[in-house]
């Protein structure tokens, strides 16, 4: 048995395991983060973030001193970005003296990214561009209950379908929304908006191998961008939606270049796991 | 905010939060527990487990310097016992030099209970009489894809019905299955058993007011009581169920007057989490 010290923290209830790993040398592979991630026999988490060097990191071409946040989902995988992530890794970061504030550059694998501690606790991140498509043909999925949704498809460094709806409690979200492979290939991730008022909207979202989540960061962007649209929104850029989740509330600015995303982060608990040796 | 230290435990994969509270004074009410036992916004469990000096009980009157197991469900609620948080339970008082072992007396809502370490590690305790009822009409319940299912009825403290299927895998348990609430006023738990062999099942079980568990330990002892009826077996008492669950397995054994549950126990984590002053 391993001995880690770890931390548990979430965003607006998305929620991880984060892990100091400076020089790379702890061993956290697939089977490290399903055990830690799992719910019942282990800590629980939608994630692990694991805070290392990014120096050891060899996709990483930048600057070495930097803290690379290597993101995995629950199942083991890699992911490239998680909006709520960041910002609980950033926490992490100046909770443990690791970085100073108020604002921090944080590596990861879309990139440097930047992340501001706001004086409310809140933390602003950047977020990448964001881009909706206007499909020439309609582009639907199905929720369980077999009813049809016309979706925007919008990209956030991944992919999502941005349906409106007047109804967010009545949505069956039991069962991953049948999409249409032609269009979302690597699957998709789907968000359910409801229009509350001028750049104000609630959804709920089915994240691809996942399920249905309490949040999700790059799901935000997609919906306020989708919901730009959708509404005819006019007002020049940049502008400031305010989006409501299950887990929360948090804000989304769309600008020329780059979206942010600003909301809650916090760690809850701190302690030590142990962690079966492999094999 | 205050800071309290925990421990987190399963028992084939029902898991907890555990707490040291000895004299009584952390103000552990309902709130704190449905916050603990938040997978998302907390650390997550499916139910928490408060170690109190019995003396401090007001239901207690035996034994007043004994620890007394206070379990909680997930919701807030109070429950009866619980045949896996019993097993981390002592598992959490042996760690922490609460108590010396290989046996050990723990006082609950149920009574007095005995736990036992045995040598490969797996902790024996002791769950009060079961009893098994035949109904003089069949008894079924609905389960969610409308299958209908004939019960035996069983009592462990808390109320069972045990039904027999030759495909465990099919069964469909997204919902609750449907009970007749003339048989079963207060709901009840529903085991789905498959017989693998002589004194050798499988189970899913579906628990009130939680959904579909990973172990149950109550419904692993009424299972073995009920298919001792089922399959007609003759041994004479006592007799040894080895009986399998979704986390992992257990052994059941059934005696005249008192059953016992053998089966691991362990704590994963150990730290200090952050609870918000109430209201």
């Amino acid at each position: 048995m391993r001995r880690w010290s770890f931390s548990k923290g979430h965003g607006t209830e998305n929620d991880f395991v984060v892990l100091l790993d400076r020089d790379d040398t702890m061993g956290v592979g697939p089977a490290e983060v399903r055990y830690l991630c799992d719910r019942h026999a282990g800590l629980g988490g939608d994630g692990l973030l694991r805070a290392v060097r990014a120096r050891h990191v060899p996709e990483w071409d930048g600057d070495g001193s930097l803290w690379f946040m290597d993101y995995r989902n629950a199942d083991g995988s890699v992911a490239q970005m998680c909006g709520n992530g960041l910002r609980v890794f950033a926490r992490f970061l100046l909770d443990h003296d690791l970085a100073s504030g108020p604002t921090l550059q944080i590596a990861t694998r879309t990139g440097l990214q930047e992340a501001t501690v706001l004086p409310d606790t809140r933390i602003r991140v950047s977020m990448g561009p964001v881009r909706v498509d206007a499909p020439a043909t309609p582009v639907t999925v199905r929720t369980g209950d077999g009813t049809e949704h016309v979706v925007l498809p919008a990209d956030v460094g991944n992919p999502h379908g941005v349906a409106f709806v007047d109804d967010l409690g009545a949505l069956d979200l039991h069962t991953a929304p049948q999409v249409p492979a032609d269009v979302f290939p690597e699957g998709v991730n789907v968000e359910f908006v409801r229009v509350l008022g001028p750049r104000h909207i609630a959804l709920r979202v089915h994240e691809r191998g996942v399920g249905e989540t309490r949040s999700c960061g790059t799901g935000t962007v997609a919906a306020a961008a989708a919901a730009r649209v959708h509404t005819g929104d006019t007002t020049p850029l940049p502008v400031t939606y305010r989006v409501e989740v299950p887990g929360g509330e948090v804000e989304v600015e769309l600008a020329e270049d780059q979206a942010h995303l600003t909301g809650p982060a916090v760690l809850i608990a701190h302690g030590q796991v142990l962690v079966p040796e492999e094999g």
